[in-house]
């Protein structure tokens, strides 16, 4: 069932979201809060996109043109809703596109800041799914993989542009040599606990195009409290 | 000048320091208390030993045979010093060699744990130091680097055993690259950081020979309170 939710905390934004297909998630929030936005950004892409949470938090940040590109043609729909209910349309554009094909047509280094909150899981050979399920696209990488992320990012990020990724740490080692393949330097790790006394279960890594060597990682972010309740960093990002 | 020092908490473990080299740091109390040991673990070599911080700690963890390579001669006098005035001379032998030297000799797939507090800045061509001062070639990468470790861990450890390396968050993806190219997967990390506002200052991780893929992030760990003490997990190592 389609409904309309108000983005978090953000009091002014809304989002519609369907939850049969999915809905977005604290990582979304988190990713737009993370990356590094100067006054100086023309271009943003966000790379399946969904319903456009990126590109709405990224909205109340930066001037910015933000295109989000989304290969389901419902969850595009939805997204392009959302711009509109939102009166964004003269600053957010939903492509309802494959991003490898998105990038072929267009134009080489044009982007300031690529963002991406892509599907998490690697595809095995023992990998059962139904392989046109809407979560399955989501989640999977049986439509866009790490290196088809890159590629992209190699191609139409400017030089020194920014790719900011929100990931989860058990792929930390694919994600560090598949950026540096692409000559996207990474340059900033965050990583985030659900508490204080278990293991990371979200990364945020932001990387520089042709970037010099030299990583920070920093601080962590807790997530939660262990009455349960959200922490104060992660209320701040709802106001 | 020499002085013999107790090894921080461990009320029975003495050490030679002489603070004209250098003193053994936090690093080297980290790394055996992160390492995961078990009973079945007969042999261990700690790589560039340094006076012996490393094997001593680990002789109150284990009962294994440890084997200490320390390449500086006066440093390893220091070492076999402080493993005798502690009657350990049974379970801790130091070597005076080149690590990559006693790897060519070493009998392949010996060892259950391999440690090592390696020197951690690369050598550029722009380094300016006296290659053969003490502190330059136990912190600067002038005798032994990344790849010499990995190679020596890769011939010398048992298939399936355990690397286990302090390091700096700095070179995070050079350590990760190397690793996996070595056949070390790496397993499990953990960041220490200064204070909780800080970025991370040393970086632990073990990887495991012939490994899966499959890396954890530990909670995080805080050397210091806000006042400067240590923390209490960090007073905890010095009992």
């Amino acid at each position: 069932m389609k409904v309309i939710n108000y983005l978090l905390g953000y009091e002014n934004l809304k989002i519609i979201q369907d939850n049969e297909m999915f809905n977005f998630s604290l990582d979304s929030v988190l990713l737009p809060n993370f990356i590094t936005i100067n006054e100086n950004v023309r271009n943003i892409l966000d790379i399946g996109t969904g319903n456009a949470p990126i590109p709405l938090i990224l909205s109340t940040k930066t001037n910015a043109n933000i295109i989000g590109i989304e290969i389901q043609k419902e969850v595009s729909e939805m997204a392009k809703e959302s711009v509109k209910m939102n009166n964004l349309e003269n600053r957010i554009t939903i492509i309802n596109e494959d991003a490898k094909e998105y990038s072929k047509s267009a134009t080489s280094e044009y982007f300031d800041i690529i963002t991406c909150n892509p599907p998490y899981f690697e595809v095995l050979e023992t990998s059962k799914f139904n392989k046109n399920d809407y979560k399955t696209i989501a989640r999977h990488e049986v439509n866009l993989n790490l290196e088809d992320i890159l590629k992209i990012a190699r191609k139409l990020l400017k030089n020194g542009g920014t790719l900011g990724l929100v990931h989860r740490p058990e792929r930390l080692i694919d994600i560090l040599i598949t950026m540096r393949k692409y000559n996207i330097e990474p340059k900033k790790i965050r990583l985030v606990y659900p508490n204080k006394n278990k293991e990371a279960n979200i990364l945020l890594i932001e990387g520089k195009k042709n970037g010099k060597k030299g990583l920070k990682i920093l601080p962590p972010l807790y997530s939660h409290n262990n009455d349960g309740s959200y922490t104060d960093e992660i209320k701040n990002y709802f106001k």
